[in-house]
């Protein structure tokens, strides 16, 4: 580390100030590790910068100086604004490239990569040009420099249409010099013909904090951030309350299969697999509408592309007044809101991703298109696909139908009602009339499976009926039973994948690019 | 459960279903289990009922028709559209009398406490009051009648200037005649110096969700989502991108005590104590600023008024350019924000729980009271507090400090800056020059610590230094330290927890108060 002068600011005068900065003009130059000149910077009230020199590496921020230069993000240089003026600068350096007097690099934050030129001059000798090159790609710099409009588009660049003439650079915080993933490599689609290298999934997640450096991951987890802002956005409007459930319980409560135990002080506890008995309680103490959005666990040992053992739930559940359509209603109108929204607000990020991995936009109708899971059977039999009345659908068989729906209704969006009673839940409502269905659905997009729900059963009797008919153990379910022994009015919901919607929204291949630190059998780091 | 005619009206044309209607008129009359008569109601596309009877129990409601009665809310009711209008609502039975040829019964939803009148007429023998006063409290009901002015205010009515002259009374779902507890005990303020019967915490908690339906819980669960609101919507709006991380984790990663360990298939994994490496590593890959909501998890066996097992975090984390209290400033702003919000959109709320609660209105100052640590203690120490310069405070002190700070500066609200170096994790950032103290900062609320932050060291070498200082296994922090080898900008951040803020801004003496299912050493259900 360099020794550093250190000054706090947070009491001087504006005289202090100004008498601080001038002393720092004068004599503050000190020899850093590396042998590069270590360089305090420190700027006055006026915005005025009062350095040493024009490069170096700069001593550790520990925050010695409350004021600063004011700095210009990446985002804003273009504005007509910024133009010709000089501007301070942060970023991470991209890459570099010496060119007799000349040295180009490029300054990357998020999806912005501004092209910087450095040339030989009076303020700027030699030496500091093969300073600025030696500085390891992935290194956080600060630039001090004038936009000029470029007189050719600088292709790589965004924005393409500006470069920054050098005066300054300094080093922020440095990278090794060596890098486990090049982010050139990692920003290359999958599917690249050419002969450069790409990076493997495991190398991108075992060192996850470069790899999501990329643009296309800065988009992928805003996106997400928006899928969740429009969940509750439409929600919170509709009266639904934001609530909280516990994720350590006393029994397995569904069952007791594929669930994680937990040291608990001298005994154990579960992992939940969802808030299943929490949400519906929370409408049994007349909540009414409900959501929750929070970790559900699965101790399933699936290691397909859209398996993780910990996910993001975003569950509802909702009071009913006449019949389980009024919340099935309700969650495609939420679903629209969200698919619209993300449209309207994303598309510069759904552009990248379209880009870099090739997928199809994302097509959906209003109203939300519903099947009976009866009639989505008779459309696979029909085209040849061999299954039963009363069947369950595996992973092909969604696909399948998901393709032979988009043929024929062309949306990617779509809602099967009225599951097979003995292939759902066990406190899954049945039919009134037709006997070996259910009031239950399924959501899907682009033929996957990213939301699964029901009226529930609330009555105590018919409840342990069906759990006893399930094999549930019902002094395991006794306080879920218990929570519809004191009235509650009918209700429904559903359970969200997060990570789920993300991916398919999105047309990708693996629900691993929509966790931002994915955990499945096989991975529990970083 | 009694038989019933079910009917799926999913494809009728208007035409079968006028037909329908009639039919249900004329003879769709049957006995309930209980004796009582099932009445199937069924309401035409124009919204006139047609109904075979005054009153009865309800088949289980399976969704068996799409079309219904419209209810209206009982938050609605007093409306002056509703006034003298015949009106369907559902709610529960809160009590009822009767009084010779009167049934007087209160129907509840939440804060709404609606007075219902029946009188024995032409339409509504003798019977139906003993029907209706039979009726166990907390069971669903519908009820049709006139909306009409009451000549005077209802005592215990909310609102108490309407009354509904009923018709008809149907039960939705049925209570069991004895309650574990009285949601007027329940209701009843914990320092009610009457000799009624008041609601231990225990009960309320064993019983939790009947407890859930008072006035006062309806309202904290309000406000605890509004907390989150207006945390997100303020981060939001400043660009901070929501992100998601993992609770189960390899490593236990501040330092291994106090965490919970899970059986993680053939190995194990540990709980999450916070999301700090996540949200760090998402710094280090250039988002900036991220804010994340999930649980956290702390394996004390802590049985105090504020400690919980598992609790809500609302994480913060920034990437700053000169100095920590650009992050300092900006969370404290985001808390006024939310403060003015929840004042202004939940005063009904704070209003009924201040009422049974008596606490005081929360006071806050803008810009923000920020005092130095040293100055605090100097505070203490001035009134007759023994305490040291670098001591930690403990809970009392923390309190002493708060009561102080109130008296002197008229606010519940404060930062506390530049903590004692050792007193704090090993990962903050030391201060720059003033030896001994580091960049870190709590935020309280009444005395009690909220939220505890710091600018973090975003260099490797000093990290490592410091973690050995602290005597923290490199070995077992190595992805933690690794995540700042490839340039980190300097950042700060905090972790808030959410129960604490809802509890302290409302003054309340409990966290199990402002957790919806409350987890402790002693306590996993439900």
């Amino acid at each position: 580390m360099p020794e550093v002068t250190h000054q706090d600011n947070d009491k001087k005068t504006k005289k202090e100030l100004r008498k601080l900065q001038r002393d720092v003009g004068k004599s503050k130059v000190q020899e850093a590790e590396a042998g590069q000149k270590a360089v305090v910077t420190l700027i006055g009230e006026n915005g005025v910068l009062a350095a040493t020199d024009a490069y170096g590496v700069l001593p550790l921020c520990q925050s010695q100086f409350t004021e600063g230069p004011k700095y210009t993000e990446l985002r804003d240089l273009s504005n007509e604004s910024n133009i010709n003026q000089n501007v301070w600068v942060r970023g991470r350096l991209h890459r570099s490239r010496m060119k007799g007097k000349l040295c180009f690099f490029i300054l990357r934050l998020q999806d912005y990569r501004i092209q910087n030129v450095l040339s030989v001059g009076e303020q700027t000798p030699k030496e500091m040009l093969a300073f600025v090159s030696s500085i390891s790609k992935e290194s956080i710099i600060d630039v001090f420099g004038r936009v000029l409009k470029s007189p050719v588009l600088i292709e790589g660049c965004n924005p393409d249409t500006i470069e920054i003439h050098c005066e300054k650079v300094f080093v922020v915080s440095a990278a090794l010099p060596t890098l486990p993933l090049q982010i050139e490599d990692a920003m290359r689609p999958d599917d690249d013909e050419t002969t450069l290298s790409r990076v493997n999934q495991d190398t991108r997640l075992d060192n996850r904090c470069i790899d999501l450096r990329t643009p296309v991951n800065q988009a992928i987890y805003r996106i997400e951030a928006g899928v969740v802002k429009f969940f509750m956005e439409y929600l919170t409007n509709a009266g639904f309350v934001n609530i909280h459930t516990p994720k350590m319980i006393s029994a397995a409560s569904e069952g007791g299969a594929n669930v994680f135990r937990v040291s608990y002080f001298s005994g154990s506890a579960y992992l939940a697999q969802s808030p299943q008995l929490y949400k519906q309680m929370a409408i049994a103490a007349d909540f009414e509408r409900v959501f929750t959005i929070g970790s559900v666990f699965r101790a399933e040992d699936s290691n397909t592309h859209r398996h993780l053992t910990e996910f993001v739930g975003l569950d509802i559940e909702m009071a009913f007044k006449n019949h389980y359509h009024e919340v099935v209603d309700l969650i495609a109108d939420m679903f629209v809101h969200m698919f619209k929204g993300l449209q309207r607000e994303y598309q510069t990020e759904i552009q990248i991703i379209c880009q870099q991995y090739h997928s199809e936009p994302f097509e959906f109708l209003q109203p939300t298109l519903r099947l009976q899971y009866r009639d989505a059977i008779r459309m696979l039999q029909d085209a040849g696909w061999e299954i039963g009345e009363l069947d369950d659908l595996n992973t092909p068989a969604e696909k399948f139908l998901g393709k032979l729906i988009k043929e024929k209704y062309h949306t990617d969006f779509y809602i099967l009602d009225k599951f097979p009673l003995d292939i759902r839940a066990f406190y899954t409502m049945p039919h009134p009339t037709d006997k070996g269905y259910s009031n239950s659905y399924d959501f899907f997009m682009r033929g996957e499976e990213i939301m699964s729900g029901a009226q529930r059963i609330h009555d105590p009797v018919l409840l342990s009926e069906r759990a006893t008919h399930h094999k549930v153990d019902l002094e395991k379910i006794k306080a879920y039973i218990d929570a519809f022994r004191y009235g509650c009015p009918p209700h429904a919901g559903g359970g969200i994948g997060l990570e789920r919607v993300t991916m398919l929204f999105l047309g990708l291949d693996n629900i691993r690019k929509t966790s931002m630190f994915p955990r499945d059998p096989k991975r529990l780091t970083p």
